[in-house]
């Protein structure tokens, strides 16, 4: 039991949260990933923890104080060695990543913490979804987290779902996954996965 | 392996396949879940499975064919027992059950196979959402499948996002769950999970 569930129960409290619900369900022992947006290395570390020994994961960052974070949080955890971690934009993903991956994450805006005019640019972050979904084994889903509330947040969203919305719907099961309560920039989830 | 899965990894092919992703992953041995519309009983023989011998199920229909079918297939299954099958409106939750209940399912509409002028009415719906809302325990989910396509499912549908969306965002978290890539009147799903 942690913050983050209520004994067995994950508590779905907001876009964050969802993602790391489907990366648990959808992420097995020996299997590949990609942290798309490496930032504080949160989710770097969590996919690391899930692939376990077997597995392998590539980050990627064009800010090398998110490779300094997140290399230095999978050393505490002892992870380190399964993780390729990339100063390079996500749009580079398709040199380093070819097929087979079962998961790719992309948490979009500014690097927290960080420097808030350093974002996420919508025309790389369409080639890196293009040629994430292009590396996905079947049953494999993309996990992206959008905030529409940054400056650009706005445009990056119409991106994303407009290429989404593109998808073949035998190839692909393409979800968009928003809260109903919240303000209408709140950020949201859209997960994508691969058909069998 | 089934069909609703590869490997170990749930297709999330539409609403129902993601309600099931959801239920499995939500309920436990030993719960309490209602089936709000019984239907052909698929829903209700999945609960009644994922509770347990310790666990109850209620499930609900006004159509005596939904409840003979229902009643059928738990029988064939060994787990009638377990259910407490109701001929009644789910507008009626609150006589049955009133607290600790970890699942409600709905899935509105008409009864596939059955009488489609016999549907959900978006009145007793909303009455049924505020009972259910109002009995489960922290971490509980309503998982709610709707079908604006069929004769007054857009107006069934305008019901349950503008109740849902008045939530209270602390008490509440509410996730509306649609695909991109299919028409706007498909099938869609909303989960609403009770705060911890």
């Amino acid at each position: 039991m942690n913050s983050e569930t209520i004994t067995d129960i994950p508590l779905l409290r907001g876009p964050v949260a969802l993602s790391h619900h489907f990366i648990r369900r959808f992420l097995h022992e020996g299997d590949r990933a990609v942290d798309a947006t490496c930032g504080n290395g949160s989710d770097t570390l969590l996919l690391a923890e899930l692939v376990g020994s077997s597995g392998r994961v590539w980050a990627f960052d064009i800010q090398q104080a998110a490779i300094d974070r997140s290399f230095q949080r999978l050393t505490e955890a002892g992870l380190a060695e399964r993780v390729k971690l990339i100063r390079a934009g996500h749009e580079t993903l398709s040199g380093h990543v070819t097929d087979n991956i079962s998961l790719v994450v992309f948490n979009l805006g500014y690097l927290p913490g960080g420097d808030r005019s350093i974002i996420t640019n919508p025309e790389t972050t369409a080639k890196a979804l293009e040629m994430s979904h292009a590396c996905l084994k079947p049953g494999g889903i993309l996990a992206v987290t959008i905030y529409p509330g940054h400056d650009g947040g706005e445009r990056e969203r119409h991106v994303v779902e407009s290429w989404s919305a593109g998808l073949d719907a035998r190839a692909f099961h393409v979800w968009r996954m928003g809260q109903l309560n919240v303000p209408a920039d709140a950020p949201y989830f859209i997960l994508i996965q691969k058909a069998a």
